[in-house]
């Protein structure tokens, strides 16, 4: 019989069915759908609206694509670290909101804010050496991590200080090997915009600990609230910052995978400690964002008038609002802060399962009084966590929302609500009619 | 003093900067030329043509750019596999050739070629493994191997037998640990095509090691020999053949990052050995191409029209024709094989080197002769090997090639033909006036 010495590799199939994978997990929910539901399927599990017509990008940056293809001045290999007038427009563009000036040698273009992390993270690989991490965070950086060998450290987000990050446990959980820590603002998955002095904060935390910053501003200038959104890098004097972002949400273009990997260092640290060298390093294993892409980059961002930002804003403000004060209406649901930005809001779904539970508790306490026997949970139908929250959600009403399991918070679920709102509402409505279903059928 | 815990990631510097690195090559020629030169730079030594108004691509790929931007349907994240039209598309595209049909499923996209290879890389790797690579090769095959610590074994092409794989040494080094063997066909950088009765030995040698066989097809049909470009997959039931290419050299348009890997497996044994979710997993973490790109495929596959191809074929073919004779016309250059295929000419500089050698020893005889000293071999004037020939060809010439070293020839240089006629036939006459005036000169 013929033998063959080649096998998959386990390690990475272990890395990547950790629950911390968006796409596996979604791509669970969806084998769950009911494929008799005529009803069109609600897709709130995930941060990508472009495909609504509300939410189509701009036709400049449609333009900008265009103009680079048919110049065909950039169907050729790009260098590694991208595209120099690229690489200056992106600094530009920065450099509105910092205090100093960065340089295009600052900038590294990626296919988009995950590889830019990939690319970091690899570069602060080394035995031993952790990172701290967000929770709840966002499941590419957990899954990469590991993936990695990096050990992950959790520090919270604390919703009743409209998430902010928990300090004191930052402190309590670095050591002498741990060598970043990533935040994640405007927040993924909270919807939360860090303060000016919070920022403050974390950067002093940080220096203390010696160890940087990876900051992940993938939704900066996605924000309505009241908060502005500071980038990180205004605080390079006080700590080293790698931040990473991308066109992928402010130009509604995620499938363009084109982003950045930004020093902000204005002391070289990064240079001094090698950390620049080995991005470079890191970049020539990496791939590249298509040059003319590249190519299509200062006209999309020198040319987007600023109407088709403040237009975006309204909506998802105005989404945020709907969804907001739809979750106040279901009992079993909450809400602990109101989005000001990015595309997403965390909803308790614990209170669900308590409320759920506290009324099974009355039962269980009467049919115990009157027939001295133990009901077993499973009598809660299934519902026991927020995964079989949201696999029957989609098996029952065709809406996909995305556990909070996979984010390393049980008992919540994120709801994306940048969605045409006419789909926002017929989703809410749903997950309402859900819950009291739910509710009623216990009772 | 402020202490910072983080580096650079010194295991990443090494795999890089081993010479197996073509940007790094390149840049250390670039940095050699003279700024004083007044010529423009002959680039020789990358096979991307694209930038040349001959090698523009077809406008029916451009059309089909244009078209997936407007039609704003792909502006999403794609799924990791690829989008299915892009799927079914290369699928259909790859069967014109095939003994049997692919399916969709058969296929994933990639940025490009060099991302499918670490792809299979990745999948192929535990530790203790070896893959047998060409030489002379892939700079980036070698590296990422390296890098990803799996131990690499040379056989060598044989330019005795135009560059056939010498297969008694395939197996000669073959192991228990050996998982894959890596062929590129059309030859990069050897320009040759392999037969069909050569392939279907490889697949026969493949299969009685047990290891499968990877496939880079590059440069798939873009040959103008007598040999016609069979794609391996044709030997799939001998094999399994996994098969990486993509439209960036037959549409010279390597900028696009789009490629695919491809398995074929009519036996279904990558499936049973946990290969196929392997690179499931794999795909996960890694980058897609921009999904209007994979929404451009179709059109691009089916709407191109012969005469482009031929034209481009007909061209590469007076390039290598030109470079073959000029060649033939330097003494102290020697070109075993006249290329047939892809865009590059293996020259052997050794003849040059020896032939100088030969004269310096007659030198040295007379001058020991009389005056009874050893010279020291410091007076070649810093020519001892390719690298310092390309180097000094790019100060003094301003012609790139790139060096055998860096593909594991010692001697040898890479001359790519595949640019402007009257660009190739000015590199190759300063190549002349270079090599004369060296001869010259120890004379």
């Amino acid at each position: 019989m013929q033998r063959w010495r080649f096998q998959g590799n386990k390690e990475l199939a272990s890395a990547s069915s950790i629950s911390t994978n968006i796409q596996g997990v979604l791509s669970s929910l969806k084998q769950n759908l009911n494929q008799n539901d005529t009803r069109p399927t609600i897709p709130l599990g995930k941060g990508d609206p472009s495909a609504f017509p509300s939410f189509r990008t701009t036709s400049v940056a449609e333009d900008a694509i265009v103009d680079a293809v048919r110049s065909s001045m950039y169907n050729s290999y790009a260098p590694t670290v991208g595209i120099l007038p690229a690489r200056r427009a992106i600094a530009d563009y920065l450099n509105r909101d910092l205090p100093y000036k960065l340089t295009p040698d600052d900038v590294y273009l990626t296919p988009g804010c995950t590889q830019a992390f990939k690319i970091i993270l690899t570069v602060l690989t080394r035995p031993g050496a952790n990172i701290l991490l967000p929770r709840p965070g966002f499941p590419f950086f957990e899954a990469c991590t590991a993936r990695n060998h990096v050990e992950i450290r959790h520090f919270d987000l604390l919703p009743e200080k409209g998430w902010e990050v928990d300090l004191d446990a930052v402190e309590a959980l670095a050591d002498e090997n741990t060598v970043a820590m990533v935040i994640i603002n405007p927040g993924n998955p909270c919807g939360n915009v860090f303060t000016y002095q919070h920022l403050h904060k974390i950067a002093e935390t940080a220096r203390k600990l010696g160890i940087m910053v990876i900051a992940d501003e993938e939704y900066q200038h996605l924000t309505f609230g009241s908060n502005p959104s500071v980038p990180m890098g205004v605080f390079g004097s006080i700590v080293p910052v790698v931040t990473i972002g991308s066109i992928s949400k402010r130009w509604m273009v995620p499938g363009w995978r084109i982003g950045w990997l930004v020093t902000s260092d204005p002391d070289g640290i990064l240079q001094k400690s090698g950390i620049v060298d080995s991005i470079k390093d890191c970049l020539n294993f990496s791939s590249d964002p298509a040059t003319f892409i590249q190519g299509a980059i200062p006209q999309i961002l020198e040319k987007t008038k600023e109407d088709f930002f403040s237009k975006a804003n309204s909506l998802l403000r105005e989404a945020a609002d709907i969804c907001y004060d739809t979750i106040k209406e279901i009992p079993c649901l909450a809400c602990p802060y109101k989005p000001e930005a990015a595309m997403f809001v965390m909803v308790r779904a614990s209170s669900f399962l308590s409320s759920l539970l506290e009324k099974m508790n009355v039962y269980i306490y009467i049919y115990e009084l009157l027939f001295k026997v133990k009901l077993d949970l499973s009598l809660l139908d299934g519902i026991n966590n927020d995964m079989e929250f949201s696999l029957k959600l989609a098996n029952e009403e065709s809406v996909i929302v995305f556990p909070g399991v996979a984010m390393g918070m049980h008992d919540w679920v994120r709801i994306t609500f940048a969605v045409e709102l006419s789909v926002l509402e017929d989703g809410l409505g749903r997950i309402k009619a859900f819950c009291e279903r739910y509710a009623k059928k216990l009772l």
